[in-house]
Parts: structure tokens; sequence; C-alpha cells
């Protein structure tokens, strides 16, 4: 925990009381005191300082000062096609931790239908998996979560209102990430088969905002590449090798995190 | 498992005969029958199709045909201060997944001693792990893995001799990963500030191997980052999200590919 959050419904004016895993983690973990400070925000709100003003068995009391602002808003919606409940636990918490704007869990084809039954998938366990995610970016902007039942809706309802560049990881596509991004080659390298979707881009975008879609383990099926297609989303490999669809998850907000960064 | 891997002790001929967790897969997770074929690997060798000829309770008996390449060879050196049990044995399994050539567990100052003696770091165990991670990546190629108990014998005598691009991952730093990698930013955008080390960049090199090291949790101290900062490593910010060191090396290999692939 390099962050301690809370809701706006849980703090006083100044004063913020603790009687849950976070009061024990300032307890047993922190070994904190009166008078000791720690980093703290409130969720989907400002960043600052809490002050130790009484810790005992039952609760911790602080003082707190939000004085610091949020981190930068995370510029990804992420569509995934629902991993099994162990996959999409660990997603939860790491697409909080590199920062996702939304993310969308959908139906497809090679999704079994068992996983959208996951306790996993109850609000109250996604919230608590996100949280933890944010707490280790000492971020505080909760991700909003939306989980599909169908294909066909959500692509026509809700994937055609995603505003961004629109990006499909599809292992049969034959472009690279950076040729559909749009990022140009060094200087002299003489490849020109980047910057494609790139020409009309401006020269200095204040924001670069992305939607990426990321198929199941076993691929997208034809009919969904061309449903994302329609939409304007630009199939891309990821190279050879075949990754863990949560490897798959970090790497690629990894990549297009920097590519948005090489693009500001 | 994406690959079904083997040594050359293994083989006799074009005949391999499998009696571990290997023909278990074969039999009960990919429920193969005599015809069937699957993808399989020498390990640090080729790669090609095997046809099973038989399968009962003892062994699965196959016909190996080895008439593939095996993956582009990863050109990143990766120098880990050695992460805690749990951390390591995940890092093993994706490091192998996404690629590395060569890595160093090593001690750091804020390393605990207690890590040295972890049953993780057994050589069958790591090997088992490292296997798992090329299965999944349909890779063949071992990387190497190498534990150091001195931090300073271990700057002067192993990493003084690693050739390639020198990164050093430190919170720290004012520098992004493009920036100290020397990456072209996209024509027009006004930013002169990367290109610092690329300039005397060949205009398309033939490999581009990279040495990147990765603190522990705490981060490096300033003696560590001096005497690294002494044999040319770059120190480089991931930005203010922090992320859990087995995030991170996932995070810093997919955008150091990418950095490879735009710069070759």
């Amino acid at each position: 925990m390099n962050i301690l959050l809370f809701k706006d419904t849980e703090i006083e004016g100044t004063r913020l009381k603790l009687a849950d895993r976070r009061a024990e983690h300032v307890r047993k973990i922190l070994k904190l005191s009166p008078g000791d400070t720690l980093r703290l925000g409130m969720i989907n709100g400002r960043r600052g300082t809490g002050r130790i003003l009484s810790v005992d068995e039952q609760q911790v009391e602080l003082e707190v000062s939000l004085d610091q602002e949020p981190q930068p808003e995370p510029e990804v919606s992420l569509i995934l096609a629902l991993p099994r409940p162990i996959m999409v636990q660990r997603i939860f918490k790491q697409a909080a931790t590199m920062g996702v704007r939304e993310l969308h869990l959908i139906r497809s084809r090679r999704v079994e239908k068992s996983f959208f039954h996951s306790p996993v998938l109850q609000p109250e366990k996604i919230q608590a998996l996100l949280i933890e995610g944010l707490e280790q970016a000492t971020d505080t902007r909760l991700p909003s979560v939306h989980v599909h039942h169908y294909f066909k809706p959500f692509i026509e309802e809700v994937a055609s209102t995603l505003a961004g560049r629109k990006l499909l990881a599809d292992p049969g596509a034959r472009q690279s990430l950076p040729e559909v991004f749009g990022t140009v080659h060094p200087a002299g390298s003489g490849d020109d088969s980047g910057g494609r979707e790139g020409e009309n881009r401006p020269a200095r975008a204040p924001s670069c905002p992305v939607v990426l879609a990321i198929g199941p383990e076993g691929g997208w099926n034809e009919f969904e590449i061309e449903m994302f297609a329609r939409l304007g989303f630009a199939p891309f490999t990821m190279g050879p090798r075949i990754l863990h669809v949560d490897t798959a998850v970090v790497a690629l907000l990894a990549q297009i995190s920097l590519l948005q960064d090489l693009n500001r």
C-alpha cells in the first residue's frame, strides 16, 4: 500500500476515522504513532497527507490535508473478452495499477459462459481489487468496470461510442502496434511502413485517447474481427510470442503508454 | 502449453518417449491419439512437429520433425535486485515468456538476505519455471540465470562485461525510457529532448542489445546508482505510478522490445 484511500463519505471535515484493514495496516505494517504522517487520497479525488491523531485497538484517527493533484487521467479504455476468473482477478488489480479509464469485459465466441457467473465479478469484489491496484500506483481514480453479456449489442451500442485510436490485438494481423498507432520511425531507418494512420495526426496532440481490445486466449473469431473493423479498430500483432492474457494486458498498456508519450 | 519442449538427451534419432507431466498433458488436456500432431521444440534448439505414434497409461511416443527455426534470439540481459520468493517465481516464468537472454539476480542494500536461501532458487525449480514460460511463448531458448550474493563483485566482474545499451530503472531519475534509449520523437512534435543517446546510432542497426537493471521495491541506494553509472548505465524513470517489481519487469520488457523494433 503506497497510498491509503478513503471514500468522500468517510471523512468529516478534515477528520478521518478508520476501523478496518486500513487501520490494521497503519498499526501493524506501518507501525505509526500519533504525530506520524502518511500519504493518502480520496477515491476519485485529490491526494495529500494524513497526520495520525490517535491509534488504538479499535480505530485510527487522522487529520487530512488534500494538497496534491490526482495522478494524470489515464487515456486508455480497455475492452477485454472476459478471461477466466483467476486471470480477471489479477487483471482488475494490474489494470488499476497501470491506469485505465474504463474496462469493458465482454462476451466473445471463445469465452466460456460460466465465467460470467464467477463471484469475482461481484461489484464489491471488483472494487476491492481495483483499490488494491490504485493503492500500489498511488492513484485515486477508480476505473469504471462494465460487464457485457452479449457481443453484438456491446459493439453496436457501446463500442461505437468510445472515442480514441481504436486498436485490436489480433495474432493474425500483419502490422505491429507502432505501425497501426502511427509512430514515426527513427529518422534514417529507411522504413516507411509505419505512420500509415499517423498522417492526419496533429503535430502536438494535447491528449491521445486509445481504445484497446484484447481477445480471449483462443483469439477473436472472424465475425468479431469484422465487427470491430467496421468501427475502425485497426488490428495489430504482438509478435510471434504467445502471452497469457494477464501478461498481454500489462505489456500492451505499457507499450501504449510509451507510444502516447512519444505522440504528445 | 503452446509448445511441448524436450531435451536433446531425450530424443533417439527422431523418436521421443515421454512419461512425465508432458505425457499427461498430451493424454488428458490435448486428448491426442496416434496420428495426431502437436507443436514441439528442442530446448535451445529448433522447433517443429511431433506425430503421435502411441499413447498409453505409461507413456507417449512421438515421431519428431524439427523443421522450424527457433524464435528470434532475445536481446535483453536483465539484472534484478533479488525480489521476494513469490515474486521471483512469477518473474522466472514471465521473463522466459517475454524473452530475455540472461537473468542476473543480485544482492542490493534493500534486498533481504534471507531471499537468497529460498527453495525457489534451486536450479531444478528455476529451470521448471523457465520452461513453463517458454512453453507459453512457443520459444525453445532457455535464458541463463545467475545468482550473485555480493553487489560489488557483480558490478566489477560481471556487469562490466555485459554489452548493449545500459539502462537503469530508478524512480529518482529525470529522463524517461525513450529519452535515454534514444528514440527519435515523431516529426514535428518540436521536442528535442530525446535522441540524446541516439546520435551515434547506425542508421539501420542489425541488432539492438540492451542491459536492463531493475532495483528492489525500495529502490537502489545512492552507492549502487553511482556504481551502475560508472559502467555507463543511464537512469530512467517509469513515471509517477509505482509498480510491483513483477509488473515492472513485464512492462519494461514490453517497452524495450517496442523501442528495439523502432530502432531496427
